[in-house]
């Protein structure tokens, strides 16, 4: 069999090298090629030396006659790549995922006045598929540009789904409290992500406006199909990999934990990558650490109006890598979970 | 001037540990005897060698003739050790600051069904006083017997109290997304507190039910006067110390950020150890590490109906320990900030 | 093709889920049974959520009837268990991997004086492979019992390994310098070993003697053919995974730097799982947590008589479970590294 | 009394915010300026909050009117600073303890070739004195110029001087396997510096020749009094404070385990800030913590040839901030210990 051929465009933060991580061991694909300006001619594995032995490639110039030539590109830039590129590739046959920003809000208004820039291909957004497999797998299948959901989105998403899609809890309040480790800041050398900085440390930032709120918004209100008040407040963990968000709603109905314990397990029943445990436990980040799992929990304080979800992924992989992979397996017709069985770390 | 004599009952765990610094620097008491049924015989500093050279005490039996010759008994213990004891203190004319939770809740119906142990002496309860100097400074310094609060309860407490006594929000709907550091576990020999289970990971515990929930409960009641619904989630962050708490109130009447900003500000203006933070800044639990502060902020995102204030703690100082010697400061006539006037490890 | 049924024994420790992990995606084996005398019953998920899907199996009793349908059983157990079971499986056929010190000391007085009990089976010792497969690979593959190395054990060999070969320096002061993360410690709840005693810190530990340098030292000593002295310091790292040895030797003549580097490539050119970084490069361990891959690298400072070598691998996998399956892959004549095509997680 | 008119140049590294720290809880000391060309103006409790409510002060820029009105002015500055204002300050009458290096080796051509820049002051250099007060303390409290010892070298050179006062041990093989925690790296934004990038890690550097070898072999040789050949191999810790150094020794002559452990004890007797630890136990950086203590232990392993010193310190304290607290109050004939009673923060 022909393996797919894949283009990593900007491969030089910790997306790119999650990416490079996951394809290693992928039964069907071959990386063709990876670049970066500021490293070209760099051997990918003198800048990530857990690739040594396993990628021959070097980091080269982004040029659109090499990425055309690939099946997928995959976009694990800033925001603000992707969207320059990406007309071109799609018009050269290139399927194209994108990890950044560019394609998730659908709102071309919103996308600008967060991002702070104006959207270079608003005409091809009709097109962009939401790359949130649990909700888009059918259009996932047909997409020619997926928007790969941001980290926290995709932790919160999925653990609000099952309440709003049975329209269970007053969708004016709605809080989604969110932990999420350093890794998540990035690979930039910025004093406030020094070991020295955030270890042994915690605290909420962004309060008054971080850039997943509108997309969290979004995909809320599109489950809910109605406008939706939400107050997101992210956190930083003193630790490398994992996102846990604990959600809160007030529930309209009443509905016995019992019931809500079978509502998540049956909206996720058929679900590889969703994992709804038994009642009475709770989710940890390290339970999915490395893996492509997302791990939730729901309960019902003291039988009270409050319904609390705890939903956990690894940032890098279900949060950025592994659900781009995800979504790679869906448009060219792999199992769903090819290159992704990795098993958690524990310890 | 004679030195204060303190005595400390159950001085092998991290709240008694960190007593031993604090008083270790205090102008004002002498450390007279610190007792463990299980280590008796041991110097103090040969479990606790941070203390080396400063302590010359060993470990004694707990016994009521050496006590009661005490000025003052903190209990450094489990639950349930401090009610034995305390009515004999007392009638001995020795104080007693309790930092378990033996005289933290008024109601002993509610106390027994969480502890699971009938109360020892109910009949002293009507003078206990709760010892958050912020709220009770002047009951504190009169008396004999004080409740020292738990590490949640202080921080989220001071958090939600200048919302609660101006009536903002809906008391319905209170929520406390709380954090802390591994070192609340305290010191036993638990798999659970191991490094290799709990460092790298983040989790929610205790969603249906902490026992700390009716003593914030309680608190929050007596500021509203009124019975209020609140939803408390705990979480175990990877570090040693520190307590951050994420509040939401639905305010229940158009305040801009600018006087929450205000009211925050004016409640504490005399508060050595409580600090507003500016405007659009925020609280990281390592401002506070090793030192007595309680540092907040609160905000109102997008101008919405939710206010969110973030407070933080050292839960071994202001969350346990520092406080217990506030009090003993207030009780006996003291400087209130004598021995706590360590600046917070940066970094 | 038939998978080989393995049977692991003592499952609960971090060894035994390790085993599991790295199990799971391996292409030839099926666990048949995993046991645990305090567990039996539960389900291995339940203990281990990392698991959660992967694994159907509970821990049952250590039986040797269904042990002795396995074709093979590790055992994860500590030590003073192999030594009683392995005589009875191996009459019965079954390969044994004792990931315990069971079988590692060659001479029994050594044994018994170091782990204090009489030796159960010292008339199968000759039969005995120590299995380091860079040193032993053809032993290995016809071996009935494995004595798996000791994770010290295995970085400081496989460091010292080409400096001895070749008699380049003084075999009476050797000096290793290792430092290993806390889920060496094992599983056991230790005060030692809880997070708030552990991380942001770090000492020696064992100086007088660590169970590990009659190990390391036996080795050594085949190595040289001649009696070594070495001088072996442990360290404990406020990290969960990875050990780094530092060996430091007295150069008996004169060789470059550039041959150092030579000789080391050359030794392990043909290793699949020892990668000797390129010249002027050091590794760390997290370019090897969760991978059975050695890094090391050989420096001759300023040009002096000290030849100084640093070896790092994940104590869980090349230093206990992860050998063990390279070892198992050898006795069944299956690609070595079967199951072990991890990457290394980074960040 | 007048306190004591303090400037510090250089304020917004971590070595600035220790001094302040430390000088915060001063009885006779008054910091009257501190200085940051990039941060002039900036209040110094924006930048470091754990300051907020202790000091009034903005940074400044550094300006030689203010500095000459201060009785002592600190240098926490990157190297090749204090060496162009020394000679005006002292000149002036102003007494200057230099926390970076360029006052710490005496050879003037070994200084320029490790620092690669001309020293500017060759001239004063009779003059200063290192400032290690356990080797030097007579000659500190008359000097005008303190060269601060580095952190590697306060560690290793106490370590090492009760043998080579005594000339116990070959001064041709003198090994020191030191461990830094990241705050070492200093506040600048690096990537090697990232939480994302050290955290969970461990790792040997600067074995080639790191800037503390020859300031470290400067001290050594003038104990020795003679020329030593020091291997010194700095690694990188997981964690924001502490090293620890494990140094090894080739005994001349037979010293029993006893006599080791008196030579330590009666060496550091009269020391305020060294500690050496009983026998058969062994020093935890925590033990140290934000404290300015130096512990250590002594062992000859298995009585054999070899003698293993390990000896922690916080390196922002006692091996930067306090050591040179600790100089001034020696200069100023103030008690040793003012300002340095904190106690190390366990845990």
């Amino acid at each position: 069999m022909k393996r797919i051929q894949v283009g990593i465009v900007g491969g030089t933060g910790y997306t790119g090298v999650e990416l490079l991580r996951l394809l290693a061991n992928h039964p069907a694909v071959e990386v063709k090629a990876i670049t970066s300006r500021s490293e070209a001619g760099l051997a990918v594995a003198d800048m990530f030396p857990n690739l040594r032995g396993i990628y021959d490639l070097a980091f080269s110039e982004p040029k659109l006659d090499v990425l055309s030539k690939c099946d997928v590109v995959f976009f694990a830039t800033p925001h603000g790549v992707a969207m320059n590129m990406t007309p071109e590739l799609i018009e050269a046959g290139v399927k194209v995922i994108d990890l950044a920003a560019d394609f998730r809000i659908e709102d071309m208004d919103v996308w600008e006045s967060w991002y702070g820039m104006p959207h270079a291909c608003p005409e091809i957004m009709d097109e962009v598929v939401y790359g949130l497999p649990e909700l888009n797998r059918e259009k996932i299948r047909g997409a020619r540009v997926i928007a790969n959901p941001g980290c926290y989105p995709t932790a919160v998403q999925l653990g609000f789904y099952p309440l709003l899609k049975e329209g269970l809890v007053d969708i004016d309040h709605l809080i989604a409290d969110a932990k999420s480790g350093i890794s998540g800041a990035g690979r930039g050398a910025k004093v406030g992500s020094l070991a020295a900085e955030t270890s042994e440390g915690f605290k909420a930032y962004g309060i008054s406006g971080h850039r997943h709120l509108p997309e969290i918004r979004q995909g809320l209100e599109i489950m809910a199909d109605a406008q939706v008040n939400l107050t997101f407040v992210p956190h930083l963990l003193p630790m490398i990999r994992g996102i846990e968000a604990t959600l809160y709603g007030k529930l309209k109905s009443n509905i016995s934990q019992e019931d809500l314990q079978k509502l998540y397990e049956e909206t996720y029943a058929q679900e590889c990558f969703v994992d709804v445990m038994p009642a009475n436990s709770l989710p940890d980040t390290r339970m999915v650490k490395g893996s492509n799992m997302c791990r939730m929990a729901v309960y019902r304080p003291e039988g009270g109006d409050v319904v609390v979800v705890t939903s956990v992924i690894d940032n890098l992989v279900k949060g950025a890598a592994g659900q781009a992979v995800q979504n790679m397996n869906l448009m060219f017709d792999l199992e769903e979970d090819a290159g992704l069985t990795q098993v958690a770390l524990m310890p």
